[in-house]
């Protein structure tokens, strides 16, 4: 039984993150590891319930105080209920967004509230991935390759074009603020592609 | 212009402070002052949503920390769209419940989260109300006058009444952690008795 390892995928909405999780999983579930995949906001029965508040209804529904204050609970039931129980289990646990999209956003609408993100991040939830992969994309790439869903869920492409160029920058920049855990990954190439690099890129980290 | 006032009702469930709550603002209002009676969790309607993840379903369906960070983020919704407008406008609000009841339900439950119940209150809300009537009552009492409801809403109940007599003496303490704000009620009296004598404090109190 070991340590388990924890991955967490990060970019802007239509980057194909969320696919290339997917190939990841497969992948090494292929090899034969045990994967959990999951995601954020959500991932556990409760946070899928906080869920719903954050990415449905009116893009202002909500301050964004307290909206940090809704993904830090739903972080901190997915936390508890779904990767620390898979982590001590020895698996390898995928997360499609974690508390690098939190900063991230944040930091494109009130980047004043960074220090807030960070001391509320330090006090409930603590731990970081193991490694991130930011796949990284332009928006008008995600839009003109169709990438971005039509899910319903749309609050936050509601903000705008000019609102996903500031999320691209910022996660662009995670990588000076840890340069240890985060790989940056071209979003731009041919989907097998970018699978094959990612899959070989977490084969090497894997203890 | 005034800068309003702020009052908050505390006390188990059954102790009558809903009621009294009610009556409190009916007295204000015949008096000719603007007030707004609301209700923690709730009060906003964001923050209502909230609450029905709080009070509703299994009583270990959150974790203590988890739970802490919804009412944090309900409180936060409630102080921005409901408490602090009204008292920019110089009204009188009454809430039945604010933090005094996560400081103590935490106390009853994991005291060991007090800390984080105290930074997180310094972090996202920090204001206190003016005045803090809390009504004491045992909870035998209470369960003997049949004051408490049966409205679905009975996650907390579900705890039993042990449960119910460490909130009780948790709420009792509060006045040494704030003996500036708070007055303890005698509620094993005749509700009316009850209601002339909090009319009596609270006008006493007005700016």
């Amino acid at each position: 039984m070991g340590a388990g390892f924890f991955l967490s995928f990060e970019g802007i909405d239509g980057s194909g993150k969320s696919t290339q999780a997917r190939l990841l999983a497969n992948a090494l579930k292929k090899a034969g590891h045990d994967v959990v995949l999951t995601r954020e906001p959500g991932g556990s029965d409760g946070a899928e319930e906080i869920r719903r508040l954050l990415v449905e209804g009116d893009p202002n529904r909500w301050s964004a105080e307290t909206e940090i204050l809704l993904f830090t609970a739903a972080r901190r039931d997915h936390m508890e209920r779904t990767i620390l129980p898979a982590l001590e289990q020895g698996k390898i646990v995928i997360s499609d967004r974690f508390a690098d999209s939190t900063r991230v956003y944040q930091g494109a609408t009130r980047g004043d509230l960074r220090g807030i993100v960070d001391q509320l991040h330090d006090l409930m939830i603590k731990r970081e991935p193991d490694l991130t992969l930011v796949i990284n994309m332009s928006p008008n790439d995600a839009l003109a390759r169709g990438l971005a869903r039509d899910s319903g869920e749309d609050r936050f492409e509601d903000f705008g074009l000019a609102f996903q160029q500031k999320l691209h920058d910022g996660f662009a920049s995670l990588k000076h603020d840890f340069p240890d855990r985060i790989r940056m990954i071209d979003g731009a190439r041919d989907m097998h592609t970018i699978a094959d690099g990612i899959r070989d890129i977490v084969l090497d980290a894997l203890p």
